[in-house]
This record gives structure tokens, sequence and C-alpha cells, in this order.
């Protein structure tokens, strides 16, 4: 194979939005090449029964030598990048084919969590050195990113393949808020515009951090080889 | 007279910081024509004793149809578009200058406070609709930025200027809070970068803004002249 | 007169919630003696258009020496000190009339802002030395609690009364956010029981801060005396 | 043996504070009998290093039929009822042995994470419905109370023993809180007392809610035993 492929996934939109960012952040990295590895890009669907399938043909498909995954966290202020995956469902938002979940279990016989793979700590210091706010998290949450990180993980450790993998919390971009709080007031709930917590980032900024990611993973991957 | 001038001030880095995106986006207006009206950027000192001479001598100097000044809110997730200044000085973090405050008055005998004249429902409808979050608020604080939005009011009432007269409050750039994730680190104060509710955005985001808000006030100029 | 009287006022539930803990911390003070004054616990209404004709009421009937208005903060943790009440109506969520402002003015004549005059300072450091959070404010909002501090204050000056006057913002009490939280989930509102930023103060550490504003106050009244 | 037993654990004070709040709810229920099984309250010591050496001796000593542990999550606002915990200590705040952690693993053969058999909804119901803010958490972060909460888990796992084990975490008492305002503007840290995003629960509430806890935990025994 001619060299590297790294893959990025990002959801598609969901919860009644038009825009994903991690939609948008995985679009614009696509056909890249990053530190001498192929970006490829691919959406996934904001769907929790057709997540696993999903996953397991894009592995199959690619033979990635690394997964980074994209979701939003809406009122994120930083590039949160993550550090555990658990087996847990539960969502009261319903994904896009109107599914929910209490307490689920992503894998029946699976471990009650998995841990990220990625280079974490280098690219947390590369986000931040580019002056871009970012932080490790302990918690993916329990909804559908969660769900990709810890389905990618199990999957490459299913099929032992040796795959880094890891997911990328991402913020809302600033058009978004800018139109939730058009739409608060519309709808006469004034609590979101009145708190102004809700933190944004540029797409450019997204972007650029997702490379820095991508980066990091190559420079790891490189190093593995030798 | 060539032309109506609307004065854009930013305020100096402060606080330790060594940058101040109020100060960068009056920078980056100064000499801006737009909508009819030239931008006059000019730099504050975040110093209680000096800013209301240096407000008389902006206004004698440049004897501007609109005032618009900027500052810094740190963890602000919105322009912020302020109603009013109070006639009260009260902060714990010294100025410049090393002044602190405790429950003083800006203004010996002026009234308890100040309205802005800039048109800002349309300020805030035309930055919500480029897109970008924006809010109206009934607190400019009680450091120097309230000061200044009431010092600039009370000297335009004071000599029966008509200068319309207002003040935006930015968020934090980028750099800024990641700068405070590695300090907040590197000082053991884990309290930062785990509540992670620092918002920012960036610097060409409030350049936008701030366009913004000159131009709709140029448009306010125009309807009062016919 | 039998000795000064203290009017202490707590609004009556709004915006669909059962309950208020302005309004129950009002009743548990009323007809209490603290401080060598009686106190005289009111309700008022969550109406904009009856709240002047209350407030004149009251003032003429019962004559305070003093009032101390109560109302509820969704989200505040702390009892919260206002320090100033503006000549603006502008809430999104209606009143209990079903009414709405925009940009309102409470007084067609009136200043832009009156100062409150309670013993701020006083008060908030006695509260913090009972162990109980609190902080001056210098913004009371522009729904019906600022309503009610501009137009007590402004009754009061306009009749050439000697009354001192303020108001306090409380929180929720925790049975609120407990209600508030099982509702977000009935209704698949994930926002606010998964961000947790709604604080609460038990009702008996409210009713014992609000005892001691009056006491503060009394002893203020005290010290005009002599 | 006489009935069943059920540890409740509570760590000390830590990070310069004088109280802790989960240290005097666990003392407040210490030798309370509740549903039919004894409350054996037992401090934790803040240090990584001897955690691991308590917890045996605790289950050695006590051979409970539950195990669950109490500590504080500063600006919290609701008793939080943890999931799950992670195979990792990472903090910048010393312990109170001075020893700080970066990414160190707990169990070096240890699962990635491990979750609480506690019965976990029924006891987020409970507190609910007796009015008292209650959430289910995904993550204990990655500090002692983490630390604890995995490493009890691993110890009944390694152990075989049958013991439900879980965590909770409580938030501050308003006394703190009051502290922590003081403490700010003396120091000149304005930032705490003017976000004010510092919630606060009485140390009776608390109380309340883990005897709640207790309670619900004591009804699963009994099922179990049917």
């Amino acid at each position: 194979m001619a060299g590297r492929a790294i893959l990025v996934t990002g959801f598609e939109p969901y919860g009644g939005r038009g825009l994903n960012p991690a939609h948008e952040a995985m679009r614009a990295l696509d056909h890249r090449s990053i530190g001498g590895c192929r970006v490829i890009g691919r959406p996934l669907p904001v769907s929790l029964s057709r997540l696993p399938g999903e996953i397991a043909a894009l592995l199959d498909e690619h033979e990635p030598d690394a997964v980074i995954s994209l979701g939003l966290w809406p009122g994120e202020n930083a590039i949160r990048i993550e550090r555990i995956g658990v087996n847990i469902a539960d969502f009261e938002i319903p994904d896009n084919e109107g599914a929910v979940a209490v307490d689920d279990l992503l894998s029946g016989d699976g471990a009650a969590a998995l841990s990220a793979t990625l280079p974490l700590r280098a690219i947390e210091a590369a986000i931040l050195a580019a002056g871009i706010p970012a932080r490790l998290s302990s918690s993916a949450g329990t909804f559908l990113c969660n769900a990709c990180l810890y389905s990618f993980l199990d999957a490459i450790a299913r099929h032992g393949r040796r795959a880094l993998c890891g997911f990328l919390h991402v913020p809302y971009v600033p058009e978004q808020v800018a139109g939730l709080i058009v739409a608060a007031r519309r709808d006469r709930r004034i609590e979101l515009h009145q708190r102004g917590d809700l933190a944004s980032m540029s797409l450019d900024v997204i972007v650029k951090a997702v490379e820095i990611a991508v980066a990091e993973t190559a420079t790891a991957l490189s190093a593995q080889e030798d």
C-alpha cells in the first residue's frame, strides 16, 4: 500500500441542527495528506442501531492505521480529547432514527470501558501550543459520541487490528450559537441567551486543531515503525 | 467637515495579560471608512485616575459623531452590547497603576446611571444575522469598562454634545484561553481547565462584529440627519 | 408610632413554578420582630401593570422605615444584594398576566437608574460571616424584580419619603431543582440535568440570610436616629 | 453475624480546606441502622499511596455487604451518583501527602474501568423524589474520588466478594462557598465571586440524600437474598 492512512470520521447533523462542525471539519480534511499520511474523511450516521455496522465496514474497507472520530459537545469551549469510552448507551434526546436508550450496554459481553490509544498528551500539548484551547476529558458522555469511541476501540481489539484510535469533541461554531440565541428569543425561552454560557469556536480553528491531532498521530505511527 | 467620524476606543492590556482583544479590534478598524464614516481608533489606559482626562481630550480633539468603546469581559461567550453605565467604581484587581476602588462614585454629583445611545437593537440584530453570538446586557460591571461607558456618556451630556455613545464587551480570543489552561496546569491550579467554562471568539469574528456595530451606527447617524 | 417597621415583600410564584422561595421567605418573617423593628411581610404580584399601584398602596398603608424586596434568580448560587435598579422593562417570558416587554421604560420621565439605599456592604458582610454565600450585584436584570426595585426607589423619592430601600435575589430551593431535573428528563430536554449548573439553597438558609439583612437594616435605622 | 452491614466512607479534608462535607456526612450516619442494615462510617485519607491499603483493611475487617463512598466535587450542584471508575490517576493539586499524578494507572494489570454495582437508578429516583437534586454521572474524575471507587470495585472483584459498591459526589456546604468568597476578595482574585458559579447544599440535605442511598441499597440487598 502506498503509505499510511488515517480515517477521520464526523457525525452528521442531529438534534434538529442543520449543521455539525464535526462533519464540516471531517470534510475539510478529507483527501489531505498530513505528516505523510492520507486522510480518509467519512461521515457517520447519528443512529445507535446503524453505528456498529458502519464502523465495521469502514475498518474493513480502509484498514486505517489510525482512527480519529469527531463529534459536537454543545456548550464546550475547548477541543476535548477523550481518554475513555464506556460500555453505556443512555440518552433522552432521540437519535436521527428516533431511538433513545436507558442504561443499555453497547456490547453485551464487552469490557466496562476501553481506553483511547491516540497519543493524547502530545495532541493536547500541540493544540495548546498553537493557541487553541484543549483539554483531556475522562468522559465522552453516554450518547452517540461515546458509542462511536467505544465501538471503534472494541472492533479494533476484537479483530486484532493495530490501529490507533480516539475521539475529539469540538465546540459549536459561532453561527450555531447565534442561531440558538435568535431561536430562544423567538420561542420565549429566555434561559439560553440570558445565561450566555454557550461557547463556540470558529470552524477554521477547529479544522486547525484536528489537523494538528492528525499530524501528531502520524508522528506516533512513524515512531511505532522505527 | 469632511464627513462624519466614529471614535472607536480599545483598552490596553491589563491584569497581567499581554494582549487585549479590544485593543486589537480597535487597531484593526482604525482608519477604515465604514458606512460613509471615518473610523478613528484610539487606545485607552486601564487607569481609573487617567480615564476622565483621556476621554475629555479625545472628545475635544476629534469631536466624533459617535463613540463605540471596546473592552474585554473574561469568560464571555458573545459580543455583549451594554445598555447602561452606572456611577460606581468597585474592583479588587488593581488597574494598571495599582489602584483599586471600593464603592466609589465615578462622578460626585452625577446620575446613578446613564443609558447608552447607540442603536443597540439594530446592532444586536445585525451581529446575530451575521452568525455571531451577541446579546444586550444590563450591566457593564463596576471596573474600568463601566467607568469608560459612564464617563463618556457623562462628558457628552455635560458638554451638550450630540454624539451617540455605547460600549461593547468582547470575549477572550482562543490564544488567551489556551494560555490560561497552560498556566493553570503549570501553577497547579486545576480549577480553570477542569471547569472548562472559558469561552473565546476568534479575533477576525470580533473585528467583524465591531465593524457591523460601526456600520449600524453610521446608518443611525444618517437617519438622524434626514 | 409604636416602633419602626420594615416592609419585606416577596413575589408570588411565576413562570409555571408552583413555589417561589422569595414568597416563602417573606411569609416566614412576617410578624417577626427583629432588631427592634416590626416586620411586615406582603406578597407582590408578578404583573408589570399592577406593580406600581401595589407599591404605592403598600407605602401609603404601612409607611415603612425600610423596604426589603425579595425575588428569585433562577440558577443563582448566592444571596445577591442588588445595588441598582434600571429604568428598563424587557422580558420575553410573560408575567402572570401574559404581558411581555421590549425595551420599555418603567417611568417615562424617570432617571436611567436609581441606587439601593440599604446598608449593602454591612448586609453582605453579615451574611457571609454567618457562612451563607452572598455578593453585591450591579444588575437586577430587566424583569419584574428590577421593576420592583426601581419602582419602590422611585415612589419613595417622588413622595419625599425617607425609607431605606433595596432588593435581594435568592436562589432556587433544592426541591425546585430536583423538580426541574425530573421535568427535563420527562420532556426529553437533556440540557438541564446534563449541565448541572442549577444551584440551590435550602429555605432555612435563605430565611436566615433575609433575617440578617433585616437586622442590619434595623441597625442602620437606629444609627440614623442617633 | 447479626444482620447486614453497609460501609460508608468519607474522605478527610484536603486542598487546604478545613472541612469536607463527605467526611461530615459519613460521621452523621455512622452507627445508624437504616433499612435493617448497620451503617459503619469510616474516614479515608486523601493519599494515593495509602488508599489501596486502607481499602483492603476496611474490607477485611468489616466484610461489608455494600460500600458507599463519599467525596466532595467542588462546584457541583447535585448529589452526583457515579456510574464508573476508571483506571487513571491524574491530578495537579497535590494530595495530602504532597503527591501528584500524571496519567498513572491505578492498577497495572487492571481493567480500563469498572462499573458501580449499587442500585444507581433507584437511588437517583428516591433522592429526586425527596426533593433533592441528583443525577447519574459517567465520570468520577481522575483524582482520589475516582481512585477510591475504582480501587474498591477492583478489590471486591479480585477477592470474589459480593459487596455492592459505588460512590456519591456531594456539593460544597454553604459555609465553604461563603469562605471562598471572602478569601477571593481578600486575595484580590475577583473571578470566584464575580462568576458566582459555586453551588452548595446544606449538610442536612446531603445527609438526607446519603441516608436515602443507604436505604435503597439495603432494599437491593434484601431483594438479592430473596
